[in-house]
């Protein structure tokens, strides 16, 4: 169980989950659905940011999601009550260690959570033996190395570096995205295709440009600031100064890409 | 016109770029084709390994190739007499001054040429004044700055490092994929539109390892070895050791990643 998430859980963190998932809604569920009377686990949901999307597109699909904070679950189920989503269940379990019988799901759906955990071939591990035979798992993870924008800027670099750091000492890996095949197929999964998504953002995509560049990615680092201080990996000018580098990418000349990677494999 | 061309003239880097242009098809020439009467500039042939492909894919456009170099163009020019291409024709020019008047083109296309010119602005002003009005500009480039591999690896990336600067000591820049959309609207294009096309290659997909990882990306590292041993940016044992782990990324557990970009606008 992990409890040093690294994106913490305040009101801010939280809009800007569901920020990120309403600009990402397309990329990444474009080709995830699932089929009438199929059972699927989303593991780790936290606020549910991925699970209104995830019911919605498979609406004659029942979901199961759970997470290990109370508190995200809590968000979620607030969120599935607004959207009068009548497929989704939540349950609060430790990914590690799930309270359902093996070959339990058709399907495994896991967003954006694989970064965060300490052992993620154990966890996928875990999420194999829940799987019927023939049955699918679905990993979305980022990955922050094939981050690049326009202007270059080392101070950006700097502050995002500030993030990856925190995120390691919690036992989390934000380069993970590259990771899906070697993970999945060290797991047991079968017939693994991962592909990448990049998310390009220039100022012909202005919603874009405040929804993923702003909203998402230097909202991200700047949700680090105090911690990324306080842990003395940084002073509060230098990353200021990163801050202003990754906003100054929003601009009209600007440019920002970030990649996420999607894995689908066989049980 | 830069005759510092950063990959060489040699025939090991010809057969690398015909390698890399055959992996690249699908990825760059999937959606460009041009209607049966227009006259496309192709600026910066070199060898030919786009230009066959572009001729076939748009049989009844006429293609006009041009290159600053003489040796280049006798290579291009006998690939297109191979191939039975009757549609293509070539010019030795130089890209800053060609011998055309303007608005003659219907439609330019520029495959990894912005990224050696020591004025990539300048030269998109000039390609844009040859375009008759509502003419359409493509452009190709790569950026390193996105690769990404596993396993990671500090020698590789000291051995990419090499390549990237031999290209900036040249007058090129090795990242400049990612400011396509500034370089393009800057140059008076309108409606300009970039996408992002990552190669992304792991053990699933053997032939992509074979010509990508192999005997493009790592080829290409493999081929500054010479020069940047000369130049004192690195140690003979040093970029030894960087291109045995590019190589190590193309085994079975290993991920390789790469990013063009697609730029199109009008003129």
């Amino acid at each position: 169980m992990d409890t040093d998430y690294v994106h913490g859980y305040s009101a801010e963190e939280q809009q800007r989950l569901l920020d990120q998932a309403g600009a990402l809604v397309d990329l990444l569920h474009v080709d995830t659905a699932y089929p009438a009377g199929a059972l699927v686990l989303e593991a780790g949901c936290g606020v549910g940011a991925q699970t209104v999307t995830l019911a919605r597109r498979s609406p004659e699909a029942t979901i199961v999601s759970i997470d290990v904070s109370a508190e995200s679950l809590a968000a979620a189920r607030a969120r599935a009550r607004d959207a009068a989503l009548p497929n989704v269940t939540f349950a609060r379990t430790d990914l590690y260690a799930p309270p359902f019988a093996p070959r339990t799901f058709d399907h495994v759906f896991v967003c954006f959570v694989l970064e965060h955990l300490r052992d993620p071939a154990a966890a996928l591990g875990v999420l194999r033996r829940l799987l019927r035979p023939g049955g699918t798992i679905t990993v979305f993870e980022g990955d922050h190395g094939p981050t690049v924008f326009h202007p270059e800027s080392e101070a950006a670099r700097r502050a995002i570096a500030c993030q990856v750091e925190l995120q390691r000492r919690a036992g989390g890996d934000a380069m993970i995205g590259r990771r899906l095949y070697p993970l999945l197929a060290g797991a047991g999964f079968a017939d693994v295709r991962v592909s990448p998504r990049m998310v390009y953002v220039d100022a012909s995509r202005p919603a874009l440009v405040d929804a993923f560049t702003r909203r998402t990615f230097t909202a991200m680092i700047e949700g680090v600031r105090a911690p990324a201080i306080a842990a003395g990996l940084i002073d509060a000018d230098a990353f200021d100064e990163g801050v202003r580098a990754l906003r100054r990418t929003a601009e009209d000349d600007g440019v920002f890409c970030y990649t996420f990677f999607k894995g689908v494999a066989t049980g």
